[in-house]
């Protein structure tokens, strides 16, 4: 076990102990540094040829960066809660592990597995029904949680790194340890880091989503694409009272600008979405607003109805300041899109997940709700030519995702990487 | 009396028998050939010069010209409503008259009066209460109707032309028959002919108002100023059900247009309004807009602050077009402006109107609440170094103005010929 | 040949010459008078047993009824045009006609067809390219037209009545002759009339919609479900310059009706639709609007999501009104529902369509694009425990349904007539 | 000079000591308790009868109280910057004193003086070119400021207290250290003390608004009424990309209620304005909004209109919040009305102004462009038979009121002082 708050393990802890570690060391999107560093060490020490921040992925495309300061107090408090300084200084600001390492002959194919390894920034259950809370391990993060199984995937992407050598794989297997999954943020810069790009058999995977342990989802696939983006409407500000013909009114740009997203005509091809969430406009009551600022989401069942709600978006907040004679700008925040799963890799996981002990329920497609940033990834390896999927592995949870008390089964973190294990040995054979 | 129909009148009639002739052929604002021609025939009689047509007003500057179809029929039926061929020659296409004769030794003032003559589109009563049924000269035309007093403003003004060579009168006088004053359209052509330049003193008189026959206003003044367009928005139309993303939906433009136009912020140095009168957009249930209507209405106590909300909703208009991918084109149909009454006249006014048998009441200056281009003529008149005020006649009305049982009290008529005579001859002598 | 305008058809004439006939004689929904009195008494001609007006359907059901003056016009008209007298009077004012005869020892299945008899509010072409024209058929009318194809379909109800004597059948027919298709306003009264519960194979049928001669659509399905209404909202007018404060300003609620109303929320288990046709709102421009007249169309995949759109429209249109003191009403003049054609069903159209001469191309089953009351009446048969299809028949057509120069490619009638008596004959010897 | 930071003053420091004291020590309203306990204090120490806290004020007429844990922590920060603890117990938890005195044989009139007390919540500057920064005197909290000059109009008072028995009055003497003027919250609870009901003559006064040092205007007077309220909408979230459907949107409601509140009709009568301020709605962008709130103030140019304004107000946010099912709450929470100066107090002041040392320049009337409660004050005495006016004192300032290098010219405090013995002498001598 471990007992002093800010230990860091080492090469004989187990997967549990890791999941807890991390779990109580909670660091949400583009601040992993201590996630990235330990989980590097642990991979040097495995043999694995490691990719740190600039030559893990395409820095420039990262999405929804935070600001200098929370950068570098991120990296920072990860030096205080023992992330190794050499390692830290190898990722620079950014973020993010691709680890390599070829077996055997070489003559196998290149096999990628996706995990994500960021928290969210929810304050987590302090009560003693709370598992982590009783037994020791819940964050130390005041407004940082692992609610959505992120370090389980970080174990398990470690599980499969330790046991791979024990099996009979001849090929390469790289495993993606990507920042900022949450908000759709740090896909897109791996996609385009060029690891991606030789993988001939790729899959990312989710603890939980509502299925027990010992459930099986060989092919979570359509999500709807999304993009997320920060509008800001900068007017003049003018007194209320005495001449309210003076102002540039940011707020009736914003007012003018939701009801006509809210209006954006349905698509026949297909489901879309639009959402406006937080607006803040922070004016006193006899002032003419002269700032406003709005979060909005849309989304498409597939990338050109996306992409049609983001114009007309983009058209609405455009022609919503001009009529009011407001500048805004535009800053997209997250973005993911869609995929199918190729049927070989979810013949590979059901057929290898069926064979996997504790396994009791094995589906072989099924349409994932949420929106996945995988989806970049996934794109990436089919547009080159590889097979893809998104695989569901079964874990009780005593609550939803994204909620204070959530929590998962660690007996299932042993599940996924015997499933990924057999996938991977069930792709090489062919 | 006159008996036929159709029939016109000579040197002989009374101005009662005058203005029941042009009460029974209304003729709505550019179409008022016949009455032109006929008063023009008469003034011709009594020894005026004559401008006509393109020699009374900047034909280019009208406003709310109705199409060469309409014109051409209104012009053919003022032919067969008896207006001499001749004259309607000397018009053209475009109705009013300026016509001017100098008395005595010339050496007195330019003095102007203007009386309008068009008609409204409404139906007018037809039952046995309104008096122009029961006396026979209710309108022959199914939708036009004098019921706004101008068949007894262009009366008065041929009595004043009739009557003032008896007076000592030794200066010029300038009779100007206006069209189009119903929506402000006839006042900027005629401002702009020259014949108002060199005018020292100038009146516009209006009956009724709400004032009984005996009252006399000797200077109405302060309307707001305002300005009548007309939007149309052009979209493209689509299948509502099969493919509603494929339309640019001229309602929704034309919707956040209203929305938007009714919120422009008020104007801190005086009253503003704004209104949206019809709308139209024919289209079915099934089909995206592609087309929508919209006559609108500002005003302002200023022009400046009419200009403002001109200003704002031409703004509001473009972008609420451009915001949902639709065409609109503004055309402006009508325009008038505000004015001050000069004392000098108000005085002059109110001293001659105090000696008219018949008057009972004299006001020197009141708001007037409408609005009225006579304003353009007023502005013009004194931007020049003249005098002007624009007096107010009562007259019995058994009905609001523009009702379909509209009348007005006759002896109002000589009153008013008194009023103005008596006024000219005091500027004269001074 | 038909020569006199206004000749009838007899039981000599071809299936050509009666569509003919009818198309140029076209009569708009609750107005087929006409037709339905020549149907019925060609129909009588034969043997069948006749239910007319109040007898054919639940008329109190009946939605989108013009008004009496209407009603009474077009019964007239019908007169006029050689509708026999005494089957006027049996119908009342109401069209519409349900057929029935028994064949053979009536052991077999009870079998209903429905066929659509109204025209569309369109003005037909009158050029030489248009076949109607050239062939001296075209409309009767200046306002209606057969541009949907009920003119074929009506012809098609006569040939299989004709003809199906000459076959095997063993059991009842059922020829519903529905008025109102168009808006879908005649289904709902047809369906509740009684005649609809106890058929055990039905089958509604259009021809073209975008298929080719020789094409059969053997299951045209789920079409989405729609609700038509026309809300009026009646506020107060008042002078927008001299009081606008006294107004309630009806325009204000319609303008926060339609931004609201394309502003409801998309459903997650369906695709909606939401739009606003015609809005009409007739004030002047210096008048606060008094009266708005909106018509409005919602749909959705399932009678779920079109009653949600529907619910959120009433609630909207709600307090649109109750927030600018206006007073409202709704008036829903036509619905449709969804439905999935039977696979019983479908093999026996597309079996027998295999066989039928002309047939070059038979589809299974395809989605329905737009919205067809006629689910009405296929739901209330599937309710009863019968089986039920939607059958497209190709007819090349020159240009769109719903436009002025449509027509149909006659070759199909004969093709719709052998595949629905061949399709009775497959059912009837199950 | 005041040396240690949270010294006090004592009955030897000059005004401008005092002044700057307070301007140090800025309390927001409500919150003036070290302020109103050091007055007292003073004022004990002249012999004037002291009425704090509930004596003061009418408590349950406040407008916009913070909550019970702001005041607690306001007055425990009093106590630690020397207020005196027998005075804070004394008031209670409500800031506030009136002080009266009656001087001579008491058979004079009784004159009342308002002077407010309260800071804005403005981070004040803290450059060298910032008097108070380079004097010593800059706030010593953080977000607190006497950014519109209440810290020289309690000096004033004090001024005023300490001389008016040197003059030859007769009467009796009553200041009014209002609370919390800023936002029109502190005049409605002091009008309804009973204090104010017996006064003869009444002045309130303002420092510097636009007049440089040496200007008077002895009637500032028809401000705008105003009124100030905050609205919750309270909906229900759901899942923007999974459920929008099952939410009830907030942000929809409060946006509905925006458009139409700026649409408000203008009112013919007189001059009305509409503005919201601030609007949060802080959910994430993939959340239906469950919240938001709004700060609005509508304003006209009398109490029927501004009634008319508010009445209009609540009736959009009803129908707003029930449009989308939405609940809402509406707190006002500011108020101000409007008033006429009396010509005998114009007179008053304009004559005694005329003789004071330093006065350069008089007016007698002039229209006050903001709000100002004092208005309430100004009304209950009028109605109560007393004659009220309300005083400016020029002052130049570097910057504008509410700005943060707002400041004051301290000889204005002696002009003010000697301004209004004076006119309590005019007065009492009537």
């Amino acid at each position: 076990m471990i007992e002093n708050e800010d230990s860091v393990w080492d090469g004989t802890a187990s997967l549990v102990e890791i999941r807890r570690n991390i779990h109580a060391h909670p660091e949400a999107g583009w601040k992993e540094f201590r996630t990235t560093a330990l989980v590097a060490t642990e991979l040097g020490r495995l043999g694995f040829t490691l990719h740190l921040g600039d030559e893990a992925l395409a820095v420039e495309e990262r999405l929804g960066v935070p600001d200098d300061d929370e950068i570098a107090a991120a990296r920072a408090r990860a030096c205080n809660e023992g992330a190794p300084e050499e390692v830290l200084e190898k990722m620079g600001n950014s973020t993010g592990l691709v680890a390599e390492r070829t077996y055997g002959d070489g003559t196998g194919p290149v096999v990628g597995i996706r995990v994500d390894m960021d928290a969210l920034e929810i304050v987590e259950a302090r009560d003693d029904s709370h598992a982590p809370m009783r037994d020791g391990f819940v964050s130390r993060h005041s407004t940082e949680m692992h609610a959505c199984g992120h370090d389980g995937h970080t174990a398990i992407g470690i599980g499969i790194a330790r046991k791979i050598g024990e099996s009979a794989f001849d090929g390469t297997l790289k495993l993606f340890f990507q920042p900022a999954e949450e908000g759709g943020r740090g896909a897109i810069p791996t996609s385009k880091s060029g690891h991606v790009d030789d993988v001939d058999y790729f899959a990312a995977l989710h603890l939980g989503l509502g299925n027990e342990t010992g459930t099986v989802i060989a092919g979570y696939d359509r999500p709807l694409c999304n993009c997320k983006f920060l509008v800001r409407f900068t007017g003049q500000s003018a007194h209320a009272g005495n001449a309210p013909q003076e102002g540039s009114n940011a707020l009736q740009a914003a007012t003018t600008a939701i009801q006509n997203l809210y209006a954006i005509p349905r698509h026949s091809d297909g489901a879309s979405r639009v959402n406006v969430g937080k607006v803040s406009s922070p004016n006193g009551q006899n002032v003419i607003s002269d700032h406003a600022e709005l979060i909005i989401e849309v989304r498409g069942k597939t990338t050109d109805i996306n992409e049609y709600m983001m114009e007309k978006s983009r058209h609405i907040v455009a022609h919503s300041a001009a009529m009011h004679d407001v500048e805004y700008d535009i800053e997209t925040y997250g973005k993911t899109t869609t995929f199918e799963a190729d049927d070989e890799m979810i013949t590979a996981v059901s057929d290898s997940a069926a064979t996997v002990e504790g396994v009791t329920n094995v589906s072989k497609r099924e349409r994932f709700g949420a929106s996945e940033d995988a989806s970049f990834l996934i794109q990436r390896v089919q547009d080159h030519g590889g097979k893809a999927t998104y695989i569901g592995i079964g874990s009780d949870h005593p609550s939803g995702h994204h909620t204070p008390s959530f929590d998962i089964d660690e007996t299932s973190l042993r599940i996924a990487v015997d499933v990924l294990l057999k996938t991977i040995a069930t792709v090489d054979s062919r």
